[in-house]
């Protein structure tokens, strides 16, 4: 018996990420199986937090073990309500609870959300790999907007704006906006996310506020939201995935705008009845803990957004002396981009012409490094550019070592990360070693 | 700004149960803080096992609260190998864990196994409230095949090929079969699988095996699945839910057959891939336990099992001597169907023509008893039928009294049921009281 597919589900992609970070750990268990000493991966391509679960939610996990009870679609009552507190205390913003929607992961709360309303999606390139199959699977049509290296790869208002003519005769569309960004690490402005709304109002696009990197900005007050600037048109998701190290455990919300109707709520908490019905309500009530405003979490969270600070610029900054490598200033998030386009001669001369066979090139020995291409990012092809994650590092030792003593100062932190991840930083040499070979 | 919906999502109604559970729940809370006394509501329509979660798999889940990382979309290996000797002790059946798909929970394998393969949804009246949204949401049409009181109202392969003609030119649709049965207890035999499997390979109809119920299958050993007798089309989706206890973990598994192909293993991981990424960590950790093949484990689903055989089968034979109401005989999971038409005159003359109408009518007081509506769960609306659940007592008390002195024999049994499910039984004499009136 032949079982005939649905067409669309071939055109979906398992993310470059997922299938190198699989390649990666298999690789790395037989390494170990056979006792190590050769040469490991250095692994750039993985986008998870390398820190523990907190110790206050583990423990409220196993003190939930009991519930096995279903919950209602829209997540129990005081895990929306210390949501809220935990809004009103890091962005002073005021969430209503009844506009929460608790979803099994931010990615979930993107899906309900292009589901809940009409229109095609617009994404940046760069962007996140995890957008397109969530609108391939929707059947939404999607128009890329580009952005240029001298903006930072940022989407801006004119680039928008250009882009608009893409949608023809679409009554609504989506913006998927990412601050801080998967992959360049930039943090939007207030002026500039006030630009972009102000286009977003002119040709009605809703936008989906990805900002699951929130509380990894570098600069703590330095995060603005776009449903401040635009409330009535942004969906806000995210999650406990990132900032609490849990992304295994499959919690996020969704930020429901004031505009949407009580049906469109209800549609929302339907998608969810008719599909995972609950997040999983052990992980609900343990999340109380994870948006706790005590001040273990407050600790727990500036440990954890000081040290991406540190690793992921003190990583960034070592790219960039490579020779002919650009990189994106990381601002928030544990990811900057880097741009190799300077060598792209070289590189052709060696059969190098595109992002992915260049990935697929530095995993092999004797570089052995795995980065995310762009071009599975949404770039051209042929623009030699790739995402690089900072957290390929010990990080349960790390936060010790942090709290034990935390460096104070540049070059006290320059130590801390040649010291505690120099695995991490051993990649750079590797590069340094494959681009002399060019 | 006014947001345009998708229009899909309007065709979807919020399941009747889940609405009604709410009510009863919120409406006990609210008895419960007035301290108590007057009437409360009798639950028949609530759809989830009353047991904790087995002891172990509470422990298991406290132990793995440290599985912060994502996993893959299929679900972590030692679980699903854990699956395999499951499968094999319980059912006889070899399953390679390749073909497993760890899921949360079994209705998400269902969407997945939808939005995997092309083709219309066939499904029997009565069949669960939670199948039509699924289909709806992703644009499937959907063929309702209805049965015969006289037959149980089980799908027969005769009524199953005189509705293939609905198919029109489908080169493929979906049957799915729920064995045990919700609403009606039933369990399919063999010989009946047989001709059903017959029907659906001159049809080409893929079928979705639901077995979700299939270890409280009263006499354990007469369950069948159709993934015997039909392995080239069948879909299995199940999970802790039921007999475990635990609702609101969210984890299922999917055994897709061997016919499919290795790209359509990969397409049904990247829906997981795409949305929920893969079940909670923790909870995958703590499903190994759920999936125990250890004495404990073992005496727990007996128990379980034999409690809701004596639960369901006394209320069913309360049910059957209420003047003019005939009932399914349940072999298995915790409902029956109840039929009122032989009352459908005097119902009608009281303003009370269809199942809707009756369900809300029963939930006022004096009566204040819940039950899910025929219309529903597909029946016409006119039809006085009604899902019945005899879950609504303190399963953790029973399950303590059952394992201290567990009843031997049918007058022990019943003796057992009014002792410890008075509350239950009441709905019966309510009913009584309600008849009574007309």
């Amino acid at each position: 018996m032949k079982l005939l597919s649905e067409p669309r589900l071939e055109t979906i992609e398992m993310p470059e990420n997922l299938a190198v970070a699989m390649m990666v750990m298999q690789a790395r268990q037989q390494h170990a199986a056979q006792g190590g000493g050769a040469l490991d991966f250095v692994h750039y391509a993985f986008g998870g937090s390398p820190f523990p679960v907190p110790a206050a939610v583990q423990q409220a996990l196993g003190e939930a073990s009991g519930q096995g009870e279903y919950r209602p679609a829209e997540g129990i009552a005081p895990l929306r309500e210390q949501i809220g507190r935990f809004w009103d205390k890091h962005f002073g913003m005021k969430i209503d609870p009844g506009r929460m929607v608790v979803v099994p992961g931010s990615k979930q709360g993107i899906y309900n959300t292009l589901a809940l309303l009409q229109g095609p999606v617009i994404l940046p390139a760069p962007s996140w790999v995890g957008y397109l199959p969530i609108a391939r699977l929707l059947d939404k049509k999607v128009i890329v907007v580009p952005t240029r290296a001298e903006d930072g790869y940022r989407i801006t208002a004119e680039g928008l704006d250009a882009q608009c003519r893409e949608l023809e005769d679409a009554p609504q569309s989506f913006l998927i906006l990412n601050s801080p960004n998967n992959p360049t690490g930039a943090v939007y402005t207030r002026s500039e996310l006030e630009a972009l709304a102000a286009v977003c109002r002119t040709h009605n696009i809703i936008v989906i506020s990805d900002e699951i990197y929130s509380l990894i900005t570098y600069d703590a007050a330095g995060f603005t939201s776009m449903a401040q600037i635009y409330p009535e048109g942004t969906f806000i998701t995210t999650g406990i995935s990132k900032y609490a190290g849990a992304g295994g455990y499959r919690l996020g919300v969704t930020i429901l705008p004031e505009t949407c109707t009580e049906q469109q709520l209800l549609n929302f908490r339907k998608v969810g009845a008719a599909t995972y019905t609950n997040a999983a309500s052990p992980v609900q009530f343990a999340a109380i803990a994870a948006f706790g405003t005590d001040p273990a979490m407050d600790a727990y969270i500036d440990a954890q957004r000081n040290l991406h600070r540190m690793m992921t610029t003190e990583l960034a900054r070592r790219f960039g002396e490579l020779p002919g490598v650009t990189t994106t200033t990381p601002q928030g998030s544990f990811y900057f981009f880097a741009n190799f386009d300077a060598r792209g001669d070289e590189l052709r001369a060696k059969g190098i012409a595109d992002s992915r066979t260049m990935a697929t090139s530095l995993l092999q020995e004797p570089c052995r490094v795995a980065m995310v291409s762009g071009a599975s990012l949404l770039m051209p092809p042929e623009s030699l550019t790739f995402r690089i994650a900072a957290v390929d590092y010990d990080g349960a030792a790390v936060m010790k070592a942090y709290q034990q003593a935390r460096p104070q100062g540049p070059q006290a932190e320059h130590a801390f990360v040649a010291q505690h991840a120099a695995g991490l930083l051993s990649g750079v040499d590797r590069l340094r070693s494959f681009l002399d070979t060019l």
